[in-house]
């Protein structure tokens, strides 16, 4: 039975706070709120107020980056990435698919069937970017309204403005909206549910305009956007029709929530419901669909990993908002399939090159993690919704680990080449002409979904930093920015400052004026051992609850506190059915996964032949590498041995000594790199994992 | 420059003898001889006698296979296999897609473009297993003139000769024969080089009509051959054109070994010069198709495993019959390759599912073992032609590897079920939803390949087993058989017998006349640490050399030879670079490795908590299985404990003490079954590579 839609907004609800761009946020919103609805203005993310959950997202504007490992690369984003991404999708297959549709060049179709969706992901990304976007020296009540005229940023805003309106042009009547399918003679809409990616890139344009509108950009692009959900609300109304890639569904929600209009979240509902019956009549290949299981009935995370993870995020957003507690209870329980057993130490999930796809659990091969950076953005943004409807830390730390590691891997340090499958292993010797399992980083792909992915999603990071409660706000990501924010019709001003994810110390100046008590909760990862937490100089004894050091009391005036996460080298083992790991171990700190590079090795060791000795500690560097890292590079010192080896490959042993018991060489010392940071020099071996010194004897307990 | 082929056949090389078929065998030939040529009737592989090389095949007739392991096969080959792989060829697209064109049936081509080859190794196994289907009890002097009439066997060789007929009236005037081209309007032939394995299907008939020639059945089938391999001289002669797979050059080169047509045999050198180019445009993926590196040049086996190991064989194939010792260097290269980092423990190759790839040197993970059958088979067949090319038993070593692990675990016990993907690990949870990583073996696949493929290469397996020289017979796999050889003008007779391979005992009769002294070589394996060998009885002191027990002597009247192969258990590990199988064993004895499967374990325990502790000794099973394993099957019987596990994916550790050092649970015994014979009872885990113990306490030296 269908539930009762929480489909009206509160009316009386307030925009929130919006930082610099309040005014000309208000303005812009005004020009499309008839057009797009009336939506309250706040992040990528933003349930409703009758949604199921514990915490709500701060106002796209209340959190501005002022500096800090974030903020550099939000910088980077805008300085370099951004850029890059619009010469490649204006100068190749995305745009100029649309541009045939206009007669201005001729031919086919060319490339991947869901070019368009790169053009949105692209777009999407220019409207997040924009509020970071603020002349250099600007503070936050600086009346700024937009990007500076002549600055990089607003040349950004007009080529996407062009591509709006291109979009504009090639859209139906209908509202239709496909260049492959309006490029292709004889082609049906909906012909190819499978594989034609109308739907999913349907979704993705949903979601640029939800931006464009949340930020006040491309004014245009909500109306191309509610012209085509308006087709599908009608086109889909009685139909069993899903798309073979899940992604409508967590957009067509997105678009509920700032239009108010309940039949996109009632067609978004449908969705995930009509899935896991085989409409798709892919048999075998259903679980790559996501069309084996209903959602509901599912009880292990399979098939294709983006897919697995578009879906979930949608899930989320529907049962959030049609307070569906069993279709939540699915997702969490798929959640749990996944990190328990199919979860890569750097956060990512796909163990299967072949069809793209999340292994068996337990199989976790670092050499051939396929770990799409899709997948991690995915799972990044379901942990988000998740975080906000349980306000359980545990989703939180898995942001981190994402954002740190599998993310932040996937991006040259110079921020304008990518991964897009983001192994744990590279070989001494590694065949790199795969496209997809490269020896380094490409500045592009064939299939291009990655790249404009990274840059939607870090234009957008500082909306998930924060949340706030109807008594309390709640920093989950240490950060240095500015956070204004309204908690029970209070305004709260928070600075925050760290050189996390090099250093545990976060210093919070809170600023309010009432003497209302409120809760400053402040996360602890799982990962820190030892917290300490002053206010005002003064130690606190409180012990982390849940994963957060929860402070309640009366904040009135200006205090500070200092958050202390202890950051020692730790040495993780995985679990022993993890086969592909085994006897070996990873080196972490804070949030930050280390990996050895064949560069930091000395002259004439191969890294496949290096087994650890001991952890001696870290060490500091002072070279700042390409001005994109602020501050100091922390790295880890190792000792480690060579294990010479014979030229057989299968050899026989004496199972009553250890078979790995052999002499090794002099030991020598070798320093990691944090994951994110491989493969910025020339190409070369890395490992993360990284296996124990053999033993010189070793004796077995006898049999019985 | 080309080199002068050899191409003039010794016209006064007699006919090999030719056991109980020799009368039907010359009656058959003098039928086909004037449309196919002067050839010999000699096995799979029959180097002329200008061709490089050291060691000669036996004729398909000299070995008799009489009972034994490998009897019992070749006789479920017959009674079992054959007929449902006929069935699916008939019943299935491949027939159909040739039925279409004689326009019995409607519709377009249905299934892959090469189902054609699906037809052709049908035909190639019903040719080579006919001599296999003497009617029981008969001798070897009996004078049968092929397969009893009413006879199951009878029955197939019908069944092919109404296959062969419909290739007859599909196959155009010039000679073109396949059903995709033939059957898809507007198609061109040779416009899909890549993918259309149009020269590829070309080489199965020929490898099918070069069977059909040497056994004397199908004469209509060399015709068919001739007729398109003539086509193929004349298309060929001044194209660059190379097919996606190679398999045409082998063909070629056998089909020129029976007929003497030196074009052949120039069009297959020119093919294997003409890769390596790039001329497919497939640039990334040039290695896939094989044609990256000109195969002169190439210093690592990279790409398609099957298209890899074909390749090679038509590139021995090639050298040999060209004299081109650079072109055969260049093969016993990639081979070394293949062999120092890039095969199984079970002989097979290819790490990845994806592309049916080989992987990286040392990328050999057993649970994504690709290991296709067919790549299996393709290294069988390479590593004849290298045995007789170079004389060394490593390569019989390999070829017994793959036969009695990588191939024979390719078949059910029942001989009528088929895996694709031949892992060396099957998790518990395994989601077996693809065709090609099922849980259990099937009895067809979409991309049928393999079976067929099984059924000619064990219904020729007989020809693969021993060799002779112009002084000696070199017994390469112990096998219980008939043996009729003249060496030197002397006929010898051999009757061996033996419970190989589970038995190490191998007993030859020798019986001739002569007093000329030549040379009995029995081959030991390397696996072998022990060997004893009695001559009438009287121990010998002979060591092997170079792999081979040689015997030289008179050995006129009659003698009893025996050798002893010891075969206790072995213990096994992988090079230490092999990431996989860290910390594990496997276990093998004799040419057999061993798989542990859950259906073998205490309630309760879990295959992947399993831990071994100490080898106990062999069992040997009462019962035989299904009547299809002659005699006793030997188990291994082992000590293991569980390795309890918290549910943690990711856990700290202290790197002073093993982080795999747990208190285990009591010791239990468990058996393991060879690894060809897991999956024969109900779906469960499986694995070859067993975790070592863990150990209760573990000091580490300490760093310096």
């Amino acid at each position: 039975m269908p539930r009762l839609l929480t489909a009206e907004r509160e009316m009386g609800k307030p925009y929130p706070t919006f930082g610099p761009w309040r005014s000309w946020q208000r303005r812009q919103l005004d020009m499309t709120v008839e057009e797009i609805g009336a939506g309250a203005p706040c992040g990528p993310v933003n349930p409703t107020s009758g949604a199921l959950g514990t915490l709500t997202p701060l106002g796209y504007g209340d959190v501005v980056l002022t500096g800090g490992w974030l903020g550099a690369w939000q910088d980077r984003i805008l300085a370099v990435t951004l850029p890059q991404v619009l010469d490649r999708v204006e100068g190749g297959e995305a745009v100029a698919n649309l541009l045939r549709l206009t007669r201005r060049t001729q031919g086919p179709h060319q490339g991947m069937v869901f070019t368009d969706s790169d053009v949105y992901k692209t777009l999407e990304a220019v409207a997040w970017a924009m509020p970071a976007a603020r002349p250099a020296g600007t503070g936050l009540d600086d009346g700024g309204t937009g990007p500076v005229e002549g600055s990089g940023a607003a040349a950004l805003l007009r080529r996407a403005e062009e591509m709006v309106a291109l979009l504009g042009q090639v859209q139906e009547a209908d509202g239709y909206l496909n260049s492959w399918v309006q490029g292709t003679p004889g082609l049906e809409r909906w012909s190819d549910p499978r594989m034609g990616h109308e739907l999913y890139c349907a979704g993705h344009l949903f979601q640029a305009a939800v931006a464009a509108h949340v930020t006040g950009v491309l004014p245009e692009l909500g109306r191309v956007a509610a012209r085509f959900a308006d087709l599908l609300v009608e086109t889909f109304a009685d139909s069993d029709y899903v798309d073979g890639h899940p992604e409508v569904e967590t957009a067509l929600v997105e678009l509920y929530r700032v239009t108010g209009r309940a039949e996109y979240l009632d067609l978004a509902r449908r969705q995930v419901d009509r899935r896991g019956h085989d409409w798709l009549g892919a048999g075998q290949r259903a679980s790559y669909f996501q069309d084996g299981v209903p959602v509901r009935a599912a009880t292990a995370a399979v098939g294709h990993a983006v897919r697995q993870l578009y879906l979930l995020a949608g899930v989320v957003d529907v049962a959030v908002e049609t307070a569906d507690a069993e279709l939540l209870e699915a997702a969490v329980r798929l959640w749990d399939d996944l990190a328990a057993g199919k979860t890569y130490v750097t956060g990512a999930h796909g163990s299967r090159h072949r069809d793209e796809a999340l292994g068996d659990a337990y199989e976790l091969p670092p050499d051939r993690a396929y770990a799409e950076t899709c997948a991690a953005i995915g799972a990044y943004q379901l942990a988000w919704r998740l975080l906000l409807a349980t306000g359980e830390g545990r989703f939180a730390d898995a942001m981190e680990t994402l954002l740190y590691n599998a993310i932040a891997g996937a991006v040259s340090a110079e921020g304008d080449r990518y991964f897009y499958s983001n192994p744990l292993q590279l070989r001494t010797g590694h065949d790199g002409s795969d496209e997809d399992a490269p020896s380094g980083r490409l500045a592009w792909y064939a299939c291009a979904c990655c790249p404009p992915n990274v840059a939607r999603l870090l234009s957008s990071v500082r909306s998930y930093l924060l949340t706030r409660t109807e008594d309390g706000v709640q920093i989950h990501h240490p950060a240095t920015a500015r956070v204004d924010v309204t908690v029970a019709g209070l305004p709260i001003s928070l600075d925050l400052s760290t050189d996390y994810p090099y250093d545990g110390a976060l210093l919070v100046t809170v600023e309010t004026a009432g003497d209302m008590p409120w809760e400053l909760a402040l996360r602890v990862p799982s990962w820190c051992g030892r917290v300490t937490v002053t206010v005002d100089g003064g130690a606190l004894d409180v012990g982390p609850s849940d994963g957060y050091v929860r402070l309640r009391r009366s904040w009135s005036g200006r205090h500070t506190v200092r958050l202390g996460l202890d950051m020692p080298v730790r040495t993780l083992a995985a679990h022993p059915r993890v086969d592909a790991v085994r006897g070996c171990v990873a080196l972490a700190r804070g949030p930050l996964l280390y990996a050895l590079e064949q560069a930091d090795l000395p002259r004439g060791v191969i890294l496949e032949d290096v087994r650890l000795l001991a952890v001696r500690g870290v060490v500091t560097d002072g070279v700042v590498a390409s001005g994109v890292e602020p501050g100091p590079r922390v790295r880890v010192e190792v000792t480690a041995v060579v294990r010479p080896s014979g030229p057989d490959l299968y050899a026989p042993v004496h199972l009553r000594d250890d078979p790995d018991a052999v002499t090794p060489t002099e030991p020598f010392r070798a320093t990691l790199l944090p994951y994110h940071l491989w493969a910025n020099r020339s190409p070369g071996a890395m490992r993360v994992w990284l296996p124990l010194a053999p033993l010189p004897l070793r004796s077995t307990p006898r049999p019985p």
